[in-house]
C-alpha cells in the first residue's frame, strides 16, 4: 500500500513533507511526524527509514530512553549537505563552508575589491570555493547551493546586479550563469544589507519575524524582514534608506544629486567631513571611530547626532513597518554607544508607544559575520526548500 | 490504486491540491493539472469528479471544443459558498455577501456608531447577516467565513481590538468569539486600512505584490502589502504612519501627546481647522472638500500642501518598501487631484529614480468599497487555504 501510494504522488512528495517538518533541526518522533502530517504510521516508518538513507535526517539520542530500544526520535542531519556563501564588499571577499544549520566550517578572505570587476572578483571566489570544499574534505557533490551578497541593488529574479552605483562593470552581469559554469547548483545572489538582515536574525533573533538591520559605514542602508521573509520591493531596492532627506541637513550636497539626504550627513565619509571642517584629522569613517574612541568631544557629538539623524528616518520605518528589533550594524556600528544612544532618543521620542512598548534597539551581534551567514541562509533556505527537494534527494 | 493511495495521506490531500491550483479561477484542463501536481491522469480524474460533487468546481465551456465531447477545463465555482464581509466604522457599519471571487451579492449599510460599542454594532451586524443571506437565497450552510474589519489596531492571532482610540468598549473584546456563538464559521477581524488595500488590490491591481494604501480621512493611516502578503508587523500597528512628525508642523499639537504630527496638519479636521482660523466656513473634512470643489484659492492651497506633507512622510516608505502602487484612498481623497498631486510633487522630488520609475501614485478605485471587498477577500483566503479545506470539502 505505501509502495502503491507513492506512484501516484509526486517523487518523494510524502518525503519531502516529512523533511519540512524536519528541517527546523527539532527532533521529533514517529508519532508526532504522523500527527502533524496525518500520513499513515507505516508510511512515517518507510519515509523516515528513506530519508535516513539519503543522509538527510539521523537519530537524536533519547533522553528518556532506558537503552536498547530503536531510535525513537529524528532531527535534521546538519552535516548532510554543505552550501557555500560569500560576502562580496566594496574592498574585501569573503566565502565560506557551511552546514546546513548555518554554522561556518570554514571560511576565507581576500582584499580583493568589487570594482575590479565581476571576472576577477567571481574567478577568486570560485577557487577559493573549490579549495575550501576539498581543506574541510567535502566532495562537489556534497554542495546543495551558493548565496552571495553584493554591496548593490539585484534583480531577485535573476540574481543580476542593477544600476549598482559602487559596482563598475557588473550592471545586469550574469553572476548566477556565470558561477554555474564551474559549480553547477543554485545560486542566489541578493543585496549586502539584505543578507546581513537574514544572517543577524540567524545569529541573535531566530523566532523574530520582524527585524529590520541598519548598515551604517561608506552608505546608509537597511534590510527589511517582515511577516518572517525579507522585503525586496517592487524593483528589488527596498530598505535603501540612505538617501531619505533629514531634517536639519537641507543645504548640504548628496552624491545621488540631491541636497540633506540622511547619507550625506550621517555616514563614515560624511562624519569624517564635518569634523575636517572643525579642523580635526579625520580622513575617513575608521578615524571617526579612533577620535571618539579617544574620547574627543566634538567627535562624539557628531556621532550622537548622526544617531539621532538617522534614528529621524528609523521613526518613520518603526511606524510604518512596527518592528520588534533594529540592529545597527557595518564599520560606523564599531563607534559603541554614542550612536545607538542618538538613535534611541529620537524613536523612542516619535513613535507611538504601541510601536515600541516591545521594540529592542541594538548593536549587531552578528557583526563582521552577519553578511556571510546571511548568504548562507539565502542558499540554505532554498536548498531545503519543497522546490529543492528533488535535487537534495537524489 | 487510486483509493488504496488516499487511505494513507490526509483527508482530501490531493482533492486539496488540485483545488489550491484552481482556486486563483483561471480554468485548467485534466492534462495541466496533472503536469503541475505531478499526480497520475487516473487520480487526477477521480479527484476533479470529487470536486465536482462537492460543487466546488466546475465545467468550464472549451472556446475550441466541436462540440459533443466531455468538458475539458475545470475551473473555481464561485458560488460553490458565500463569505460575508463587514465594514465597521467610525459612524457606520456596512455588511455584505460574497461569492467566492470577492464580487458582492448583496449589501446592507446602516449609520451605526462604532462607539456604540460591541454588542450593539455585533448584534446588527449578526442580524443583518442572516438577513442578507436568506434575501439571496443561501443556507447557513453555505457561508463558510466572516471578515470583519474595524478603525482601531487588532490583534491579528485574536482577531481582537487592542487600545483602540477611537472604540470605547472594544478593547480586547473578543470579537471572533462573540460572533462565533450566532454564526459557527471562522471569524477573521483587522484593522480598517489594512482591509482596503486587500481590496484596493483585489479590484485595481490583482497582480501587484507591493502596493500601499493610504487612508487620508478624520485619521491618517496605511495598509501595507509587501512580498504578496499584508504586513502587520509586530503588534498589528504596521501602518500607522498618522504620527509621524513632518517639517513643516513643529509647533501644532497633536491629540496623540506629541507636537506636528502629520495627522494634526493634514487630517481632515486638521485642514478644517486651519481654514477656520483663516476666516473661511469648513467644521470638518466635507466642508473642506466643498470649498475646494467651489475654486476656493485658500482651500485648494491647504489641501495641495497637506498633499506635501503626506508625501514627505511617503518618501520615507518608497525607500524603506518599494512599493510599485500608492492609493490614496478614504473620505478627503474625494477632494480629488489636488490632493495627490502634493502627494506626487514630493515623493517624485524626493526619491531614488529606480524607486519611483515604476511607482503609480493613483486615486483609489474601490473607493468607499475598498474596505468591504477587503474583509470578504480576508474570509475567502482563508476560506480557500489549504488549512481550511477540510470544512469546505465537508
Amino acid at each position: 500500500m505505501v509502495t502503491l501510494s507513492s506512484e501516484s504522488t509526486p517523487v518523494g512528495g510524502s518525503a519531502m513533507e516529512l523533511f519540512q517538518l524536519l528541517r527546523d533541526g527539532g527532533p521529533r518522533t514517529r508519532a508526532q511526524l504522523a500527527k502533524s502530517t496525518g500520513l499513515a504510521r507505516s508510511t512515517i516508518a518507510a519515509r523516515v527509514d528513506e530519508l535516513m538513507r539519503m543522509g538527510l535526517i539521523m537519530p537524536v539520542a533519547d533522553a528518556a530512553s532506558t537503552g536498547g530500544r530503536p531510535p525513537s526520535q529524528f532531527a535534521l542531519n546538519p552535516s548532510a549537505r554543505v552550501v557555500l556563501a560569500a560576502d562580496i564588499g566594496a574592498s574585501h571577499t569573503t566565502v565560506a563552508v557551511m552546514d546546513l544549520t548555518g554554522a561556518i566550517l570554514l571560511k576565507r578572505s581576500k582584499p580583493i575589491a568589487v570594482v575590479e570587476g565581476p571576472v576577477p572578483v567571481l574567478t577568486w571566489l570560485v577557487e577559493t570555493a573549490e579549495a575550501l570544499l576539498a581543506d574541510v574534505g567535502r566532495g562537489i557533490r556534497s554542495l546543495v547551493a551558493i548565496g552571495i551578497g553584493v554591496p548593490g541593488p539585484v534583480e531577485h529574479s535573476t540574481g543580476q546586479p542593477v544600476n549598482p552605483p559602487i559596482m563598475p562593470g557588473w550592471d545586469r552581469f550574469d553572476v548566477p550563469g556565470w558561477v554555474q559554469q564551474h559549480l553547477e547548483v543554485p545560486v542566489l545572489v541578493d543585496n549586502d544589507v539584505n543578507i546581513m538582515a537574514l544572517g543577524e536574525r540567524t545569529v541573535a533573533w531566530p523566532t523574530t519575524s520582524h527585524l529590520m538591520f541598519v548598515k551604517v559605514a561608506t552608505g546608509i542602508g537597511a534590510g527589511v524582514i517582515s511577516g518572517g521573509e525579507l522585503q525586496r520591493g517592487a524593483q528589488g531596492v527596498a530598505g535603501d534608506i540612505g538617501h531619505v532627506q533629514v531634517a536639519r541637513g537641507s543645504s548640504v550636497p548628496c552624491h545621488c544629486g540631491n541636497r540633506g539626504c540622511l547619507e550625506a550627513l550621517a555616514s563614515g565619509p560624511a562624519l569624517a567631513r564635518a569634523l575636517r571642517a572643525q579642523g580635526l584629522p579625520a580622513e575617513n569613517g575608521d578615524d571617526v571611530i579612533a577620535l571618539v574612541k579617544g574620547g574627543n568631544i566634538d567627535a562624539i557629538q557628531a556621532v550622537r547626532q548622526a544617531g539621532r539623524d538617522i534614528g529621524e528616518v528609523l521613526t518613520v520605518c518603526v511606524s510604518l513597518m512596527n518592528p520588534s528589533v533594529i540592529a545597527l550594524g557595518g564599520s560606523m556600528a564599531r563607534v559603541g554607544e554614542h550612536l545607538i544612544a542618538g538613535v534611541r532618543e529620537v524613536v523612542y521620542a516619535r513613535s507611538m508607544p504601541l510601536a515600541t512598548e516591545h521594540l529592542s534597539i541594538v548593536q549587531s551581534s552578528a557583526a563582521e559575520n552577519a553578511a556571510v551567514i546571511g548568504a548562507g541562509m539565502l542558499a540554505i533556505d532554498h536548498a531545503l526548500s519543497p522546490e529543492a527537494f528533488h535535487s537534495l534527494a537524489s
